[in-house]
């Protein structure tokens, strides 16, 4: 890898890929300087787009009459297709079959050929790769390829020309190939400033690989950051991940959801649960900033909208704002009206009840009613059950 | 009115006020070159720091003593309340008890004093007054009012300065003090360049007071969108919009929520009702844009979390992305097998099955499947109904 590759590829993705918003974060959490590089802003919803472009801008003329082929159901899928659009090649890409419908019909408008293959991802790969040596195409890695990696770097030249003092940049860590881009150039041009990167816990296989000092494969991931669940890194992105970066840290699903809300109702961005981690590990202080100027990735912003909702729940739950209780009552009337005063007073909102006549091991005149609140904070919702306590109320855990 | 007025609010607002991002809206739906004015990524999450700020900047030294007085739930408090922290000067805002729980806590977050009125906006409304008299305190209206017009003007010296060939502008409008400030900025320096107000259809009143000739008051207003449920504009704003607004049209909740939706999905922008109302008219073909150069005011992206998936369902539904279903059947075995194969065949995926029991009026042997489906649109749900009803399946409406 050289820095001329990198600076080849600022100039031929000007034309066609968005120097992203770089946007400060005035959050109240955060005791650092906080800057969000806006890549979720980028064409197709994630900075993937770069690398794939760059490859594709490198291969011969014979390579780019053959064609291109990937796999992937996310963001290297769509981004694949632009690229290839824009330079008018055909792409085929292979996706599984789980995939989100949403994801799918979005990488065909982007007017690539879509095989959906029975199963998930190491299928589709498979037949990904069987394809490549009928067709003689290129197949474009989403990460282990010094082109792509390069492409990805280019996020660090914006970013160091926006924010020439920043000291530390935070990226969202799956195969590797986007912090391998951004370490290598940071590091080439600004040493001082670290690069930390973050992955999911459920799929800790950089993290877990640079532990142990060799490439690892983890047998299974289990995350809902789908654009990060990678079982291993790739040779290249794992020797420059050694080489260039500060550390890896993880974080929760439970604090990847409480990022997404966090960014959702602070900065008014939509992120995935990939794009999301770099700021998870900010909020939830996994790193060594306060009191430094901090350029944070939000490296995508293709979630799937079928399942927003369950992540906001789970973020609000997470941070005490979402609170559900249970209440075992004596079946008489006016119980409901006093358990409602007491909510009221104690400044939550009532979002949903149910009200269940007993169940299997109660008291006949028992009942159960089942709350979910609105609430500040885990401490304002701690007081209102011992406020429920105290009148006499048994609260079910 | 003056453009100098204007230009000294630009010079004020320079050190507190963000000069927000226009992002290019490369979408598919419409036929314009549209640019979106991102005033949801101000601080505070609307354009109404804006105003807020340059009309308590202009206050006298004396009155900056006595402090600031506003009544709102929403945009307008937290623009007051910034406002009035960043200069040193106390706020207290009257916001009705309906109210959610986290624009509260965003109020009071910014250092104001909070109270909390019971009742709807009319009643906090009585009370600020109270309280204005009493403290002598400056009331701080959220649009019918000079200064505060002046303050929104500022967007359209930003657009102008980004997009010096921009055809034309489109609004959401509220008591209008945004789209004043924008239309008569546009009108003395591009008088080429129409400007457009979009207003709720459930609280349409600069609309029918345009239309009328005449200020009219609504007796009731209907809509998500609260930030723009005004039931009448302000004398000055009326007069305003009669002189230097092109034309101004009305969106349905349903577009609104879809606007939403899309800003979402395609933007990775988290958007209000009122902030969406403008995307969601040229979505929908409200105006006469095709051709043009066009800049949106997304004005605010304020929404409550906890009723954004509602939103996000309610767009769904709207572009057929969301289909539901009731399949009557016999209990037989295998039954819901066949369907789900139907369904599968077809590229839909099922998000939600219930099986119930026959209801009162049928058959003892029948019953329903009741399917929720992510569909492509409406045509592709229209097709797998009609070849349910070709394999003999009745389905309810």
């Amino acid at each position: 890898m050289t820095l001329d590759r990198i600076y080849q590829a600022v100039h031929l993705l000007k034309p066609s890929v968005r120097r992203t918003e770089i946007i400060p974060y005035p959050g109240i959490k955060s005791d650092c300087d906080l800057y969000l590089k806006a890549e979720n802003l980028q064409l197709t919803g994630s900075f993937k787009l770069r690398g794939a472009y760059f490859k594709i801008s490198m291969l011969s003329d014979d390579e780019k009459q053959k064609g291109v082929i990937a796999c992937s159901a996310g963001n290297h899928a769509q981004g694949v297709a632009l690229a290839a659009r824009d330079m008018g090649i055909s792409a085929t890409i292979f996706i599984p079959s789980v995939s989100p419908l949403s994801k799918i019909e979005a990488t065909r408008r982007l007017g690539a050929e879509v095989r959906i293959i029975d199963g998930f991802y190491d299928d589709a790969h498979q037949a990904a790769l069987k394809h490549q040596k009928e067709s003689g195409g290129v197949f474009i890695h989403p990460f282990n390829d010094e082109d792509v990696i390069a492409g990805q770097g280019t996020i660090a030249l914006e970013i160091l020309e926006c924010m020439p003092d920043v000291e530390a940049i935070v990226v969202p860590v799956g195969g590797g190939g986007l912090i391998s881009g951004i370490a290598f150039a940071i590091k080439m041009l600004r040493p001082s400033c670290k690069v930390y990167g973050v992955q999911a816990a459920g799929a800790a296989s950089m993290y877990s690989s640079l532990e142990k000092g060799e490439l690892v494969r983890l047998p299974t991931v289990s995350t809902f950051a789908d654009g990060i669940a990678v079982k291993a890194p790739g040779d290249l992105t794992f020797d420059m991940c050694c080489k260039y970066v500060d550390q890896v840290v993880t974080v929760t699903d439970d604090e990847i959801a409480t990022a997404i809300l966090t960014l959702m109702e602070q900065e008014k961005l939509v992120s995935e649960g990939a794009g999301a981690v770099s700021v998870a590990a900010i909020l939830f202080h996994k790193l060594p900033l306060s009191g430094k100027k901090v350029c944070a990735i939000v490296s995508g912003g293709n979630v799937d909208v079928n399942i927003l909702s369950r992540i906001i729940s789970r973020g609000l739950r997470t941070t005490g704002r979402l609170s559900e209780l249970t209440v075992e009552m004596i079946d008489k009337p006016g119980q409901l009206q006093e358990v409602s005063s007491v909510v009221a007073q104690l400044g939550a909102n009532v979002i949903k009840v149910i009200h269940n006549p007993s169940g299997e091991n109660t008291d006949i005149n028992g009942c159960y009613l089942h709350l979910s609140l609105e609430t500040k904070d885990k401490a304002h919702f701690q007081g209102i059950i011992e406020t429920m306590q105290a009148r006499g109320y048994n609260i079910l855990p």
